[in-house]
């Protein structure tokens, strides 16, 4: 089916828009009322995750209410360990939580390979989401990289430091190999099996990457996203690895079409860094939602002239937070689609 | 009183030391035993801050037990939210927390601007410590940075975003302004008090430097830490900005003598931006002290190679963690204390 509006897909290509493209992290989520009304339906997150028909109806909901240029699959990066024998709980106002971590090499062994069919019902979702979209935008799919999957099979939950899972990295750094190669292998599988259910396009997320130190995140991080990288051909393909401003230049030679960026990212230099190859995707700080109309529209032009009119597709730095206002984003949303350079 | 050992001030200030100085942060913690039992002797973290002579005890234990070159009263940097009149708790495993927080220009103008008497305990235990440390090492004081100091008296606690204290800098940056510039004053006050009661050498840790953008760190949290250090003349003075990245290029034009940095920051690169003219400080991983005596050794040496003879003083990138055994830390510190170029 051809796409009535593919301007993320061209962006990210490096080919000709008439304006910048945009869509949010967690634009499906929380912030819409809409969502907390389907969620309030559901025992929870997972449930929702894990129901194809609801994750379809909140991942239409921003290209509806917000006109964004791109839906994105509503799911959770967690899907994987719990695909590869891991499984978690959502708990309310906490985040993920691990019953069981990985702590040896017998621990490591007992893990399977991801296959796409562990995950049928987010092939399921993406499948109704694209019948349902209709071509409207193109619908985006993702995982979580695997330094960041690691970080929480190890860890067991959220931190603010990873201590664990970075001591395992200090103290069992072969066993940590092995580990992040089953979690790269489930990965690139995963996603392949998203491309074969229509996703447009995908984007793996490197939610901790900040707590590693540059050395640390060559070796057990950027080596696995790069295989990821060569072995997604089919659809354009971004890196957002947060927080991990030293890795810009190496990010830069990646195979991959897109690099996120973050607010903490210098525009003007991440482009120096990441050179002329790559579209960049961000990076306003998702609390200027929270400014008045006047200075949204105002830093939000600023963004645009400083990101210039190619390869750029509009986005925060970071996901929505959940109080903001919905006006607030809409405002964000439309000064992006009406600017013209 | 002569100094015994002044590698720390002489490297400070650029001057020739036979080998590199290292001290660490939170080397006065629960990392040592004998910290521990201290502790369990107080009512809490709060009373042992407040009670001069267990403030003492801790503060000179890192010296005795670890070899380091300096020590750094043992204090907090919410003390200065309390003298100005807005008390807090330390949380048990949960941190700090402030029963009230400032919403208002009406709460920001009830604030008093704290002076060095308000913080009399900090000044006595200053005094003692340097009359117990007989000149063995410098004594190191220190406060929050006003940008951090800033969140958590509007955010309340410790937080992942401070989307809290951000959405006040959005909302009401004027009164922003003004809270930012009490803090300031309280802060010199505070200094300059530490000063008198002997302190030899002062830092300054933004915490939470991280959570803003370039644009939003110049305007509310470099300008009131360039007035520090303006005002800070009679003693080597360093800042800390945690995770300030994008930052490091004005750090270099600050009226200071000693940049911190941390472990995401790559040496040579910081160097470049921060230029010839100031110490740095820093920057091992604290998770390295997780691993083998021999990798702690390998990685240390590394370190010191990386940062060169001169305007180096040795630390992690940021605090010790407590379940860190104590041998491991001081194969750091003795790694150091050996190495010669």
């Amino acid at each position: 089916m051809t796409l009535k509006n593919d301007l993320v897909l061209r962006a990210a290509k490096g080919e000709h828009v008439e304006r910048t493209p945009v869509w949010l992290m967690r634009q499906a989520g929380r912030v819409l009322p809409e969502y907390r009304a389907v969620r309030a339906k559901m025992g929870g997150f997972k449930q929702l995750v894990e129901t194809p028909e609801f994750a379809c109806e909140v991942t239409i909901q921003p290209v509806d209410i917000l006109g964004v240029d791109a839906a994105i699959i509503f799911s959770d990066i967690l899907v994987i360990p719990e695909a590869m024998g891991l499984p978690y709980q959502m708990v309310e106002a906490k985040g993920p939580w691990f019953e069981k971590t990985i702590k040896s090499a017998d621990d490591i062994s007992k893990l399977k390979i991801a296959q796409p069919e562990d995950l049928q019902y987010v092939m399921n979702a993406i499948q109704l989401t694209k019948r349902e979209l209709n071509g409207r935008v193109p619908l985006i799919g993702f995982a979580g990289a695997p330094w960041t999957i690691f970080s929480y099979m190890t860890e067991g939950s959220g931190s603010k430091t990873f201590s664990k899972a970075k001591k395992f990295l200090y103290t069992q750094p072969e066993q940590a190999h092995h580990l992040l190669q089953k979690i790269t292998d489930s990965t690139i599988n995963y996603l392949k099996g998203q491309i074969a259910a229509g996703a447009d396009m995908l984007q793996l997320f490197d939610s901790w990457a900040g707590v590693l130190s540059p050395a640390q995140y060559d070796e057990f991080a950027l080596k696995y996203i790069s295989q990821i990288c060569d072995a997604i051909t089919e659809v354009p393909f971004t890196v957002f690895a947060k927080d991990a401003h030293f890795a810009r230049k190496k990010m830069g030679a990646l195979s991959c079409d897109t690099i996120g960026l973050d607010w903490t990212m210098d525009i003007a230099e991440s482009r120096t860094f990441i050179g002329n190859d790559k579209t960049l995707q961000g990076n306003m700080d998702p609390c200027l939602l929270y400014a008045d109309m006047e200075t949204i529209k105002k830093e939000t032009q600023k963004m645009l002239r400083q990101f210039g009119a190619h390869r750029h597709i509009a986005n925060l730095g970071h996901g929505l937070y959940p109080d903001i206002e919905v006006d607030k984003v809409k405002c964000f949303v439309d000064t992006i689609k009406e600017f013209r350079f």
